[in-house]
């Protein structure tokens, strides 16, 4: 009686699902007060709706994830599943009266394997504590999002999370192996394998990858590793436009060089990034290009690259001296968005990749829309990719700014696709990109999609409104 | 009417079936005759049962293959896609009454870009001639099956074939960014991208990847490209059991070597290829092992992992001089298959991966089952991928050996279950293997994976009988 005399009231419905979820879940494990459940109701995107979650759950073992599903499933409730809300589509935003399954207490690394290059990990592992467990085994787990050092393995799985290793070591779909993953109706499926090959029937491990938990709930994942590269040097070259710096970018890729990180700030984030962290970083200049290598003598690679720089109208190029220059010059792009984001109060990051040949065009294109709009809007790119964040700087308070915001943020998806592109290259579709989606893939493409969802949730209870 | 005499005699059926395809089709795509059609029956894999085509077309175009896919889905004929035919799974072999689509001839590159690093390409390009065209560009596309110099990209698609170059470079799936998909009804789909990332949506390019011609026809692709590295060196190494080869292959991916190659053969394989070629590689050895590196130096890669197999007890190192003495090294390697071929007359591939950590137990397995069925069992193997192909030797003619054959094939699989591998590291499941795939992805996987083939083929015409 004192026990339910100090829970937060609840309606009937939420009454009956959580003593549900009790029958096979701790209590400590059942979130049901109301100012701690709305903490749970949003990732990082900005213009993405987000309702009140019914209750939360964190689970720590799979038979504890089956019986949250099972229940969803009999009671039709919508399950939210989140890493650790990190995300900018708006993926992990909860619905009104959902379950968010929340997977950051299953955290336990089970095995790191150096000869067979594997790890096999729960999806609440932060990125940074897998990175730097397998570093003492000289190996090294590549893909690198900005959130890196809170962002779960999880989330990374749920929105094949890229970062500015994939120039060279792709993204995470690129080190998924093989899953476990509990189904909408709390079946547990295992896919694919831990070997380094296998063609045994559909790859639905990919399937998994980037599907943003619409399709089931990973509780496993054997993740492939590589040996640790040696310690990569940065070069920093300035350029008297940005046409110039993405030319040089194509000079470098069409040049048959493999950097680790190719990146460019134009000058709006350079200044951002000054102005709150005082890097001094060259403000008269239009676009910086950082370039880095990882291989056996990273010196001369830079100044292979430096004098495409050059050649391509670079009005000065600075190779680190030493790692911990180097270091510094990608804090420096690691502080963009957050630097940007003070710019205004408030920023949309657009995640548009384009065919790196067009990179040029996509930031010309976006100067002129935020012309258009009289909006500052930030470049920071992966431009090894063609991947860039345009990013709009907005005040929130400010109505037609920000409708102006929405609009500008828009017009670069379809300048993106113009471009031959794709609205997203590592954020996601989400909330925030679904109305974008067909127009991407077709209805063809957007029908079959459909019917995916139908086999894997046939009661639409799994993130239901995301992606598609 | 002189037409229809010189061709050959049809049922009704068939003749409806084939009147409808000359509707969309060119005279000459169109083939009829029982002697050229009973060519079309079978791909390279032994034991798998094949049936009599009706008709075998041989689309130059997109729209034909449309046509073709409308015809098959309004008359309910299955429809049996083929690239060159050297799978060795019977995933390309006819069934009765069937539809062959060939798809040779749409063999068009349609685009080499060196800057993007990507290849746009029509199905039936041979994979030998696309690699030597981006060669052209300074460019390279890794996966090189045995059968590079015949087979196509649409058959390497549709098995997600893998090569030598694995270890390195990964599989076919590794490479393909974008499909244009012809489906069951003959809409045309179009899945991925053409940008160096993307996460639009779930990703059915993957899913398409490996499926076998089972979900639909691919009619167009868009290749990842490498810059082209450095000629590889190779060194040889003997060893006085399979065992410590194996050991080797963990102590050099333990110690974070990324050789661009690494390749086992035992002491039947090599006697079996000096019989064939009189290669003169040396048959006192137990298990030859081949190492290459395509590095900056990789004279030094090459000291460092032949002291490592010296600490494995190699009774021998051997690193090639230059590069035409590794070219012949691998070509001896290259040879193994035919060369075990030519010791019966007969052979069963298989194509077990397993754990690399688990080689050497693998090895010594086939050992066990090689004396139980008193048979010749020779194997080579991508060993630092754990992919092993033991191929059973024996006398077709004889049908106790051929039985034994088929049991210890059988056999073998099940102990690549057993240590936690797969029933196929890389050819694929087809007919061969079709009734151990639920034993490897369980029934879950298996209910999954039905449903997910209802969603792209409902009235069961695509390859049907193959993969599930």
């Amino acid at each position: 009686m004192i026990m339910s005399r100090i829970e937060a009231p609840r309606d009937e419905v939420t009454g009956n699902l959580v003593d549900r979820l009790l029958s096979g879940l701790p209590a400590a494990a059942v979130l049901t007060d109301p100012d701690v459940t709305a903490s749970y109701a949003n990732d990082m995107a900005s213009f993405c709706p987000s309702g009140t979650p019914a209750v939360v759950v964190l689970p720590r073992t799979v038979e504890q994830v089956q019986h949250v599903l099972r229940t969803a499933t009999e009671l039709r409730v919508p399950v939210v599943p989140q890493g650790a809300r990190t995300g900018l589509s708006g993926a992990a935003n909860a619905s009104d009266g959902c379950i968010v399954l929340s997977l950051t207490r299953m955290d336990r690394i089970l095995e790191i394997n150096p000869v067979d290059r594997i790890a096999v990990v729960e999806p609440g592992v932060v990125n940074a504590v897998l990175s730097r467990a397998v570093e003492e085994h000289g190996l090294c787990y590549p893909p690198d999002p900005s959130s890196w050092e809170t962002c779960t393995i999880g989330g990374n799985i749920g929105t094949a999370s890229g970062g500015l290793c994939c120039v060279k070591y792709g993204v995470t779909a690129e080190y998924v192996l093989g899953l476990d993953v509990v189904l909408a109706d709390g079946r547990l499926m295992t896919t694919g394998r831990r070997t380094a090959k296998g063609v045994a029937g559909y790859d639905l491990t990919r399937l998994f990858v980037g599907s943003e938990g619409s399709l089931g709930v990973v509780v496993r994942a054997v993740l492939a590793l590589r040996p640790k590269p040696p310690r990569q040097l940065v070069l920093a070259a300035e350029f008297p436009s940005a046409s110039a710096a993405c030319a040089a970018v194509c000079r470098i890729m069409e040049g048959g060089h493999v950097p680790s990180l190719l990146e460019l700030m134009d000058r709006t984030t350079v200044k951002a990034v000054n102005d709150l962290a005082h890097m001094g970083l060259p403000e008269s200049t239009e676009a910086l290009l950082l370039a880095a290598f990882d291989t056996a003598d990273p010196a001369a690679d830079l100044a292979a690259v430096g004098a495409l720089c050059e050649a391509a109208g670079a009005t000065q190029v600075v190779p680190a001296d030493d790692v911990a220059e180097s270091e510094l010059l990608l804090q420096a792009r690691r502080l963009s968005l957050t630097a940007l984001e003070a710019v205004k109060g408030t920023t949309m990051i657009d995640d548009v990749c384009v065919p790196r040949s067009r990179l040029g065009d996509m930031l010309e294109g976006v100067e002129r829309i935020a012309e258009k709009y009289a909006l500052t809007i930030g470049v920071c790119a992966h431009a090894g990719d063609g991947n860039t964040h345009p990013t709009v700087c907005f005040d929130a308070q400010d109505p037609d700014e920000s409708r102006r915001a929405r609009e500008s943020f828009d017009e670069i998806m379809a300048l993106g696709l113009e471009l031959g592109g794709t609205i997203t290259g590592e954020h996601g579709v989400g909330v925030l990109k679904k109305d974008w989606l067909a127009r991407e893939i077709g209805p063809v493409g957007l029908e079959m999609q459909r019917r995916i969802k139908q086999v894997f949730d046939p009661l639409d209870i799994l993130n239901p409104g995301k992606v598609l």
